[in-house]
């Protein structure tokens, strides 16, 4: 059995680009396998305080956060033609992002959201945006919505929510292993290699 | 003439102990000089309405931080034996390491101090423990402590956090390469790079 780690995330979330961009290649050729969890980071914000997002206390961590994100994008090789207007709606990407995971088009579905705002700059969840992702994912738009629409993807979404808070996490991208919670793009690596045991019984 | 780093750092941080171990020997194989630069974190945090420290509104990432750390320093085989206790007094270490980085000695007492904490669970910044610190950079406590009670130490310290705050700082520890703003240890790779010039030009 392979080993599983589990990504909670927020498309509302800009270093999540990263993760979303890098995380399917890293984990194929670590042979980890990838769950992908979208929840509402918001709700969990929203309890410890900040409802206005993470970065509105810090304007300085905000602009720094901008010029981080480019350099890595860059270090990365990944398009960074631009930066998206934020904060953008989010909900919905996660609503189908749940739906995607369940049908194995989360993939293709989410890099296309990201690679929309960052390369082309268009409003990251902005209908037409969605749209566009899910066909290119191959999927038909009409079907997807109606489906996110219902009470089985509310319900995920809520479970992935409640995992997320009793997991501790308070930002994505979130990557959980066996219970061990890492937190950053940045830790994409040292989660995979405790998903595969290269770290030793001491880092443990 | 060589590439030159500014480390801003202050002796009240946790994640600023990886970077105290690990930056000297990264920079002298990069062959980057690195002049180090303790200021009043404490003052800018105050300033940005953080008065009780960037951790006090978040338990759920000061909490996660430990564990991070602790994965972190098992990762580059540095000693982490317990978690000191935290805060802790900070301010005259910083000013110390402002008379030991003009006379060459910053790297051995700043080690030392952090050693004595995360190795062997002593008060960081405790008077018992900064003194065995100094002596073992092969100072005389005494003449220290004298020459840090004067102005001209008081007014590097007020000049370096007002640097950092030009510089838009708001965490340590923060590396500055040619007014390039780099915040934490796990940029210290990225930070030495920019400042040999390995970051091409499309990533500046």
């Amino acid at each position: 059995m392979a080993a599983q780690l589990d990504f909670f995330l927020s498309y509302g979330s800009t270093y999540t680009y990263l993760a979303v961009m890098r995380l399917p290649g890293l984990a194929k050729a670590a042979g980890v396998e990838v769950v992908w969890r979208p929840f509402s980071l918001a709700d969990l914000l929203a309890e410890a305080g900040f409802a206005d997002g993470p970065f509105a206390p810090f304007p300085n961590k905000l602009a720094y956060m901008w010029r981080d994100l480019e350099r890595r994008a860059r270090k990365y090789g990944l398009p960074f033609t631009k930066r998206p207007n934020y904060p953008w709606p989010y909900k919905e990407a996660g609503l189908i992002a749940i739906l995607a995971q369940k049908e194995g088009w989360v993939v293709p579905f989410s890099q296309q959201v990201y690679r929309a705002a960052f390369e082309r700059g268009e409003v990251l969840g902005a209908p037409e945006s969605l749209q566009a992702a899910i066909q290119s994912a191959g999927q038909e738009p009409a079907r997807v919505m109606d489906v996110i629409a219902g009470a089985e993807i509310a319900g995920d979404w809520a479970a992935n929510t409640e995992a997320a808070r009793e997991h501790k996490i308070f930002g994505v991208p979130s990557f959980v292993v066996a219970g061990e919670l890492f937190w950053g793009d940045d830790r994409i690596e040292d989660a995979l290699d405790w998903a595969t045991a290269k770290t030793t019984g001491e880092g443990r």
